[in-house]
This record gives structure tokens, C-alpha cells and sequence, in this order.
């Protein structure tokens, strides 16, 4: 049961407000309830506060658990409840005290001069960490396959630990946007050159590939400068996310 | 329910000898009985098939659904059971056709030049992680504080995709082995020198620290070259095997 707090912290009776939203909640875990509704979850302290500090208007309402304090003056829409309707809400195993609906990021529709592009990355911890990556370097636009994981998909929120609040995630058909790109395409491929004796910088696109299988037949011949890392061991392939962890870094220890 | 198939495929009554089995596998889920029995759980066809064409020595028993193949001529142990009882046995969510216990690698007491020590990595993934890319940098030996999670955990075995089997992993004090030796010893810190500036080679011992905490406060004394990876844009740290596979790349760039 959740009891409905306004901004004057007068309890207001919501008891059928209250199973709405935890059905609204439910419904938020899939990506097509997202895409309808326009909104996401948000779960734990640490995005929830990154949130409320970045882009508070963004926030349609929290959902916590009693002992969770929001620490701002800006006022919302709060739903306290008790852990085990929390845990309902949440699709995550670890429990956290606190998930926020919110509205998702407007595109910008920039266009700089270095974007990575992922196709059809299926991991959400690979997505998240490659967001994170992405922060890192200061790379303000990721562009992806329309079959790569849903950022707003909550398991890939949780890993880019805020990183969607700085980086413009674009879902699009690459082959047309390289199509009309003149800006170079890295890719990362088993047969490329050797990463370290390119002299690289961040301009172009970097275009990362499947855990599975790669980069997709129908965009290889898009790639105007094959790259790869070469290995010294007997490892068979790298994960994605240390593979673009590696190039990035490539790119921009120049910059530095 | 387990069969046992011997080498000729006569099957042998093995119901008290299956259950006794499935429970030698269960108790092997936990450090302890790896620790007190020496053997260790390695779980899926990729993973089973590595250490057969590699070490098939070390395979005590193999169990499996009935549609798995061993593709060997080498003779096993093999217990055929139903997927029920299979995943019964795992400890992973997502479902496996094989296990197969297997002795713990042997110690080779080796002493490289170049050596990646860990400090409390917790992490099943990050530590299966950073030993795939070591194993990919051709790294022969990994050492790690006690208070680092076993190798053997068969979550690690998993996401090391193979590497266990190539790069020796030796759990100790790192302040003793600190005081002792001469090589050079690299730490990432935040207040480190920039990596991209250091003329860097697989020469002394790279110190990475815990996810949260980073490297312990009695360790970070033996520092003799403080390193960090420098960032341009608003995350806030990198994940420990992220920040791993940008440090090893810089060690090793120059190898090829």
C-alpha cells in the first residue's frame, strides 16, 4: 500500500491511486510501455539524486520506501510505501529504497564531429557501461541499430550509472545514416589494422558490433578505416565494452 | 536423476551414486568444499569443451543432458541426466547442457616481469572480466589479496571465457609481496599521473583496487608510480575492468 504525500507532506488517501501506479510501474518495464507512456524508471539513491540535482523537471513522481530522504527543495510528487511493494515495483534483484518515474530525455539533435555508434548491442550491462565509457570521454552522441537494447530498459539506466542524463542516445537504421555521413567510419573488425599504429583522433564514427556476431554483414561495407586491437595471449575475442573501452581511449589519449 | 555412462556406454545403476554426485556438485558451489576437495565447477559447452581440448586431465566427471556431444576422442566419466536435474545443479539463471568438475589448476610458482595484482575485486564479473584481458594482453600471472573473490567461483570460471586455463592466479598477502619485490609498482589513482604521458611497457606490477573503495589504504605505500586515466567529459569513475583494459592497453601498445 503506498499513501500519497504532497508538497505540504498532507497524506493524501490514494489507495487506488497507489495500485495504479504500481501498475504503471509494472508497465514501465517494457519497453513498449515506455515508448507509449514517454516515461522510465529510474531505481536506487544514487541516479534518483543524480536526477533530482540534473534534471528535476524531468521527474513525474518518486516511489520510496519510509527511511528515504530526498535531499533537495525542490518538491515532488512522493510516494511512500513499504519495502516489499518497493521490491514489487522493481526489476532489479538488489533492493533499493527509492524509484522514480521520469520523463525521457529530449533529443538534441546535435551533430558532432565524433560518434560512436553501436549495432545491435543485446546486453544491458554492455549498453550501460559503454554509455558510462561514452561520458568519460566527453562524447556527446551514441547512435544505434534500431535492434540494440532499449537505453530506457531499467537493468541499462542502473549501469550507465547517470551517464543517459550527459550522452544523446539516437536509435535510427544505421545503413542510412552512413549513407549520408562524410565523415569517416572506424570499425572494429578481425581483419582491420592495428589500433596502435593508426594516428587516430576523435573525429568520425566508431562503429562497434554485436557480442554475438559482430558487425552486421549489410554495414561492413560502410567502414572506411577497418581497425582492430591485437592480442599477445590466448584469449579468443574481448567483451564489447572493454573492446570500445580500449578504442575510445585510443582515440582520445591525444586529447589529454 | 543421473546414469552413468561408462567408457564402452554400458550404463551402470548409479541412483545413490547420482545423488551423491548432485550433491558433491551443489557442496562445490561453495569456497569451502572447492577449497577442502581441490576441484572446481565449470559450466557450459564452450567453457567444457576449452579445458578438454586443453587440460582433459584435469576433468574428474562431466554431466550433461543427454543431446550433448563430447567432441573428443578422450574417454570420461559422464553422467547423463534431464535438464530438471541439470539446472538443479547450476548456479547460473540461464540454462546449460554440461558441467564438468575439474581439478584446480596447478600452481607454476612463475615469475614474469610484467604482473597484474587485483585487491579486493568483488565481483564475480569484473574478476572473470580482467582475467579474459589479461589472458588477452598474453599476461602469465594475476595476483590477488585474499579478501578477493575466489577464482573458482563458478560465476568467474564463466565469464573468464576459458582464460583460467592460460593465466596462473595466486591468492596472497600483497603487503608481504610488496616488500619484497623489485619491480616497479603501478597504482591507479585519481591524484595519479596521466597515464597517456607515461612511457609505459609490460615492465613491474599494475595494482588495480576494489570497485567502491579502490586500492586499501595500507597498499597504496608501495605505489612507486601513481597512474590515472584522465577524463573529458561529467562521469564520475570508470568500472574497475573498464578502467583495467584502458591501463593494459597502455602498458602493451607498444608490443605490436
Amino acid at each position: 500500500m503506498c499513501n500519497f504525500e504532497n508538497k505540504n507532506n498532507i497524506k493524501v488517501n490514494a489507495e487506488n491511486l497507489s495500485l495504479n501506479k504500481i501498475k504503471q510501474i509494472n508497465c514501465l518495464q517494457q519497453k513498449k510501455c515506455r515508448d507509449i507512456q514517454g516515461l522510465f524508471l529510474a531505481e536506487g539513491e544514487k541516479i534518483v539524486s543524480e536526477i533530482i540535482a540534473n534534471t528535476p523537471d524531468s521527474i513525474e513522481y518518486i516511489v520510496s520506501t519510509p527511511d528515504y530522504q530526498i535531499d533537495t527543495n525542490k518538491t515532488f510528487h512522493h510516494f511512500v510505501c513499504d519495502a516489499a511493494t518497493l521490491k514489487k515495483c522493481s526489476s532489479l534483484k538488489t533492493p533499493n529504497k527509492v524509484i522514480a518515474v521520469v520523463k525521457k530525455m529530449q533529443q538534441k539533435n546535435s551533430n558532432p564531429s565524433f560518434i560512436l555508434a553501436l549495432d545491435s548491442i543485446q546486453d544491458p550491462g554492455n549498453m550501460g557501461t559503454i554509455m558510462r565509457l561514452a561520458d568519460w570521454f566527453g562524447i556527446e552522441k551514441i547512435i544505434c541499430s534500431t535492434t540494440t537494447v532499449d537505453i530506457y530498459n531499467p537493468k541499462v539506466i542502473q549501469a550507465t550509472m547517470g551517464a543517459f542524463l550527459r550522452v544523446e542516445v539516437d536509435y535510427l537504421d544505421l545503413k542510412d545514416f552512413f549513407s549520408t555521413t562524410k565523415l569517416p567510419i572506424y570499425g572494429a573488425l578481425l581483419e582491420g589494422k592495428n589500433v596502435y599504429e593508426q594516428p587516430l583522433k576523435p573525429h568520425g564514427i566508431l562503429l562497434m558490433g554485436n557480442e554475438g556476431s559482430g558487425i552486421s554483414k549489410e554495414l561492413v561495407p560502410f567502414i572506411t578505416q577497418p581497425i582492430t586491437i591485437p592480442k599477445k595471449g590466448g584469449a579468443e575475442s574481448l567483451n564489447v565494452s572493454m573492446a570500445t573501452s580500449i578504442l575510445l581511449s585510443e582515440f582520445f589519449r591525444g586529447e589529454f
